[in-house]
């Protein structure tokens, strides 16, 4: 078998985990990372034996990546000639700059949440649209929040048909290690609509879509209250089975003890995932319920791995490794190990 | 005019300032408070130079006060002797054996949120009920956030009719200085229906209610989301004319500065209010809006204060002192400031 | 008697203290305030009924205080030209610009402790060196650690002298209500030494300093420990008694409650004080003790007006309305209320 | 070679990381676990395939375990039956009970720093005094802190000599996904001296130690600033030296981007370490200086992992595995993957 080969720009919070995810994708080959300094997560690379190959996105730092003895394998345009297709996890707006690489090398990308739309042909979901994104050149994935959100809401909508939808997102403010963008005792409100719910809409046209973003001092994962209107009267056996059915929705039972996002971090590490992380986002089993005839729960987004899967599915769809969607997700979840 | 004489029982945060609710009002007394040790709450008291009577409700720590020179002025029991009416802000469970003391001496009372309801022969709103308190002994307020919560919900339901209301509490773990029950980076979900929403049916039943409690790491203010169906179809100018009219409610806007629970305390502190205390609720302009047809907004419930107006209300009830709602809201408003 | 006419330029978290002390100091005017936008300080000054004048720092903007019914008494240079002394809180940087307005109008000026030194041609503290800012023209004070910590070490050096500290600084990383600058389950560690202690031995510079600043997710109150050197054995009892002689520094004892910068806080809006705030910084007596012969304690320092004072004082010197310390400093201490 | 047979009672945050920890040891043999019911860890390991046998401390459970089909291999008992060592990472009080049971098997047990001292013979710290610890029935480790602590003075002491210490701990007040200890937005100061220094000096008598614990709201590892007194003049390579050496200590530049609590989590989860974990504390080498000819720095201790070679090295110890310290430390550090 041929493998697709992948590159990854961006090895930061999301870049490391889709070269994770790729290496674990037995249909691909990582072919290297590239970034433009030798931050924390290219010296843990480094320390762990540069399991990966790193490229240079930024010539003038080579040397210092020479003082600390880190191998370097070529630049970041050495990579994109290697490649099927790019993932491009760099900070917003590089991804831009970018493109003009991809362009010229005539690859295939995948771009993360943080670009505008423009920069690609399809706005791209691997559960809810993979089917536009198939042939395509240039992806953009949803963002964690929407992502997990549309899971949710898209397992719904194809059981029961969902007319609309009122979201609370409780927003972690900052990634774990990050100093710049915490707030501290202060849960910070944002006007309605939120972008999530926006960008909802453009994945799933048909149904409508709005809420609250609250900043709360979390790191370790969103959470999301969800008000959904099914097109006729649902019951909770019928919600709850086809969440459980759902390969990339863990229920979980606060009873239990998963009572929080930092639980389910918690038992992410200790469960030995590698970053301690989680792909699956988690809904609250005691917290599905009905508003009237409106759906309710509430659900636990992992934000560092979550876009993880539906990455590697924008993969197989850009480079038309599958046409069918569920061919797709059986491979990208079997290599990832859910379920 | 003969003031109805008021005494609080419980000088801890919600004491204090029923204390000074009480000492606000003109048509009261505030005979005196009690408590039982020289906590910082009675240690602020006697640096301020004692502007309230201290009665002890605990005999065995007469001679601590003695010590730090600290007046005591007799008893509980004094206390509930000289009063029309007790205003019970003592920590959950003690208002039931305070009770009989108010029986003994035929003493109306007024429990907070804390006590269970079958304390109280009501359980009281100013603002939704207060009908049903006028002339009963025993009256159980609801707790901050139900409070905070009815009275936006009232608000709406007064001019529009509320069918069901869906709402996302995101609580403030603790209290400013509290050291015992706080959450650090973590997001704690409740199984659904909150109670909140079970105790705003009790006083609204006519409204079906139901949501989420999330607590997180924040000490100033519950952001409360709410999804709210209407009877029939409203207009944003509306939804905003009525909030905009409620004497105790504050209608702010985001884009001015206004953006969290802290900017609102903040505010608070800057007008020079006592405590840095607000008795409204806040409803965040740009997030009031709709999902279909039903209403949607966010509101700041200031968890320290918000009660005050509406126990006010409660002593006006069960005293008789205004036989109409209007009469009476409107006075505790004014000696409040409100408006 | 002529009161010192003042005015206070940047009407933030410390220029709103810095008015209100003014306003206080019987022998001194508070002419007014100039701030560029309006603000939910500004905001706030309105809502209270315009207490303080406003100026105009930022011509462009009178339109959006005229739409909200916000007086404007005129341009900041209208206020520098009324006045003797300028009290400078605006954000770093912008004091530089500034000053060339007080040249123009020969005006003195007190900056606050973000400019950098050059600005002034004294390093102020009330305490520790007040002869130097007699009859200067401008004046930079210490930031709001550096004047907690050099109360407290002058204090001591006064009495035993004081060879070396070394202090650990446990920062709040963000006032309440900031949204930008926050850190969330995290303590930020910087190199040593910290700028507090070179401020320090700029002051005082028989002093050797050093130490450790560790910004955490708080919001009210530094936490600074301290290990100094006496040139000669002391005992505690004379520790203790010299702190407690201090009008600006409260001893605190633990075991009553004062456990934390938080409970500090919550007493002082327990005490009714003006926004909440305490002049004095607070040493917690069951940690004063010895390591060897050092003596070692822990101080709290409430970061948004225990500035006051020393600026208060820095008036006094610049215009010289009292060429000696002491008698500056009861008079200070008098009108703000401390001890 | 046979290898010595271990046990681990309690699978909480320690007992995981022991139990781990005696896995990696090609000379100890884990032969199960033990706990009462099923925890969010137990399940953890039950989706893990049970790696580590199962044995029930609460014989009432059993159902509990059966409904979720994980298997149990036995009592409490029958684990204690077949092993010569326990590693007690119960909670505080229980390991007392269970010392009944290790006396009736005639086992040896290793208890972690929650016991009171008097359950052990001995107080132990691997590097500190493991020659105390050889053919002991019982020792009680150190607590996490403690050990950290340690580690870095027993370092400088054996090269310079240290005659005493002055600490600040800036303690985490809660572990990721404790819902129960938690503070907001608080820093708590307990009374001096901590009990960090006096456990100090219970394993290195000849030090005098002493020193603040402030409880901040964070949750990955506690960050100690430390003034140490020499007892001949030393250099800043000389330390630094020193501390680069051992291999249970990391020396990390803030340059670098390690600059917090949070960046060595997270550099630790990118490392690809199970849970996240590290064994290291780390010294922020921007931070070793000097207050007069005191030496000074700040530590990072990871609070969940760094017991874990100080354990080995108890079983080592108390087993007569080695009879030379650095024989075992440098078995434990290997098997560990330290270095």
């Amino acid at each position: 078998m041929t493998k697709v080969k992948v590159g990854v720009a961006g090895y930061g919070v999301i870049g490391q985990r889709l070269a994770d995810g790729v290496a674990l994708q037995n249909d691909m080959e990582l072919v290297g990372i590239a970034d433009v300094a030798p931050t924390l997560s290219i010296r843990a690379l480094a320390e762990r034996g540069m399991p990966y190959r790193l490229f240079l996105a930024a010539q003038d730092n080579t040397s210092k990546f020479t003082e600390l003895g880190i191998p370097v394998s070529g630049t970041i345009e050495d990579l994109i000639g290697q490649v099927d297709v790019m993932l491009d996890a760099t900070s917003a707006g590089i991804g831009k700059k970018n493109k003009k690489l991809y362009e010229k090398y005539g690859v295939r990308a995948v771009f993360q949440g943080g670009e505008k739309h423009d920069i690609a042909d399809v706005f791209f979901h691997g559960c809810a649209n993979y089917e536009k994104g198939i042939g395509k050149d240039y992806l953009k994935l949803t963002s964690c929040n929407t992502t997990g959100l549309i899971r949710a809401v898209d397992c719904l909508d194809r059981s029961f048909g969902i007319e609309q939808v009122a979201v609370t997102i409780i927003r972690r403010s900052a990634d774990p290690g990050d100093t710049h963008r915490g707030v501290v005792d202060l849960a910070l409100v944002e006007p309605v609509p939120n972008h999530q719910a926006k960008d909802l809409m453009l994945i799933m046209p048909h149904v409508k879509a709005t809420g609250f973003l609250v900043h709360v001092p979390t790191t370790h994962g969103h959470i999301i209250t969800v008000v959904a209107t099914p097109k006729s009267d649902v019951k909770l056996d019928q919600v709850l089975s086809e969440f459980k059915k759902h390969p990339r929705i863990r229920v979980v039972k606060i009873a239990d003890g998963f009572n929080s996002n930092a639980a389910l971090f918690r038992y992410a590490r200790n469960l030995g995932n590698p970053r301690g992380d989680m792909y699956e986002i988690s809904i609250f089993e005691e917290t599905i319920g009905f508003s009237g005839k409106d759906i309710i729960f509430a659900l636990n987004v992992p934000q560092e791995a979550v876009v993880v899967p539906e990455t590697m599915d924008g993969v197989r769809a850009c480079t038309k490794m599958q046409a069918v969607k569920d061919d797709a997700l059986v491979l990208t979840n079997k290599y990832l190990g859910i379920e």
